[in-house]
């Protein structure tokens, strides 16, 4: 097996990895960024640094294009025309439906594994980056089924869980499981900074280390902004949606606290923890 | 030194069992809930299951008050008046303005482990709960220095570092890094359920095991109702404050969403990303 990756980060540099390691895959890689490609092959996740994306996928089985969403299309779309006709290509954006609107080829399927958030770059990547996670697929009705098998069968190979859906509902869901609290991570970790400034260097520092809850929900702020305001632009009109329902509750669980209303405020509480436990 | 809990569940249980352990202390315990007094016997928490407030305070140096904070004033009241004058009290509710201004007596200090949010009971009660946690103490001025001193020291005693600070500020600091991640926990878990609720079995699951973000971000969500009433009533106004600042700056985030402002939304992932490295 052949593979190009084009963009050789965190995402692109495991799956590098992952095929030259477990399926004894032969990956060219391009990058815009030189050291970026320099260090994927020291790291061992290419066999060969590409000197444009032409030359990566040329000959290639399957091409992975890994890069920010707002570069996806243009990506993509020099992969389909620089490839052999039986070549496939995926992508790895965290949106679906603007690449998958923008690309109408039947020999590209969109994807997205949820894995590796919290780091970047190739020096961040691993061999089992995937192994158990969700690996969306959004296939559509112009794919062949060995086009959609070839890329299943893959991405089970490098050990992720392969699940196809429909791009729509998958940016649905993301808005709600990730952007979302992506947004309210950067929100909450603002509204905590100055509140958290005006108390003492002690009682502060000792709060955030103490606070698992803010912790945990602050984790993910700040998030990488090249791949983060791609994602926000490309999902607004789901993540707005998703926003207007959390300003709703909240005006909801303010008029009980301003209410002294405990009923209230025990019933929200318990169905959030119903909730909980049914998607838990 | 002898030691008297009221209430033994998780808190109350670990300060039992840190102080005998740690300090040699002996330890009365007392609990409206006959199978948790058992419970605490059983597991070494107490040396003694007494049969009231008054029984389990009589002859104590110390008596720690470890019940939901709408119980405290009652409570705390009621040891005062059943322990000797060189007694100290100390309570450990998770908001401290309520019950700080309910008691006025120079032999009574608030207090707040930050510790055990996710579990309760005494089963969960560990020697080292408090290891290295942040003890917040509210003294004011009414207090002897010897009083708070013996708090302190015991305190430290049982692992934490113990942090004096006004009862006014550590409500206002607990509203933003404890109390409204718990609030945007429950919305955001309400908030996801109904669309993942719509996305199929096998999507749905994944997309949850393979979401960091979801899954920290809700970790505490519908916590213990008992305890977490009181702690939204007693600090509702703090809290108030800090959801209307979310609301805000989710309306800003909204604005720059619709209008496709990538340079906005890239500003403020930046500003949320600085103040997440500030914090620490």
């Amino acid at each position: 097996m052949r593979l190009a990756v084009i963009g050789v980060g965190l995402i692109g540099g495991s799956i590098g990895l992952a095929a030259r390691r477990r399926v004894g895959a032969r990956v060219v890689g391009w990058d815009p960024d030189e050291a970026a490609m320099r260090a994927a092959l020291a790291a061992g996740a290419i066999d060969q640094a590409a000197r444009s994306v032409g030359e990566a996928v040329a000959g290639a089985d399957v091409v992975f294009v890994a890069a920010p969403v707002g570069a996806l299309p243009s990506l993509i779309d020099q992969a389909l025309r620089a490839s052999d006709p039986s070549c496939v290509v995926s992508d790895v954006g965290s949106t679906k439906r603007t690449v998958v609107q923008a690309i109408d080829d039947p020999r590209f399927v969109g994807g997205h594994p949820l894995a590796g958030a919290e780091t970047a770059g190739v020096a961040n990547a691993r061999e089992d980056l995937f192994d158990g996670a969700c690996w969306y697929l959004t296939p559509t009705a112009s794919n062949p089924p060995e086009t959609l098998a070839r890329v299943r069968d893959l991405i089970a190979s490098l050990g992720a869980q392969p699940v196809s859906i429909a791009a729509d509902a998958h940016d649905e869901l993301m808005a709600r499981v990730s952007h979302l609290p992506h947004v309210l991570a950067n929100v909450l970790v603002a509204t905590a900074a100055a509140a958290l400034e005006r108390a003492d260097g002690a009682g502060r520092s000792l709060a955030l280390e103490g606070g698992p809850s803010f912790r945990d929900a602050t984790r993910v702020a700040g998030a990488n902004t090249a791949i983060w305001r791609d994602i926000y632009l490309t999902n607004a009109d789901a993540l707005i949606e998703a926003i207007d329902e959390v300003i709703a509750s909240l005006l909801d669980v303010r008029q009980a606290l301003a209410g002294g209303d405990g009923e209230k405020l025990s019933a929200w509480n318990e169905r959030a923890r119903a909730a909980r436990e049914r998607l838990g």
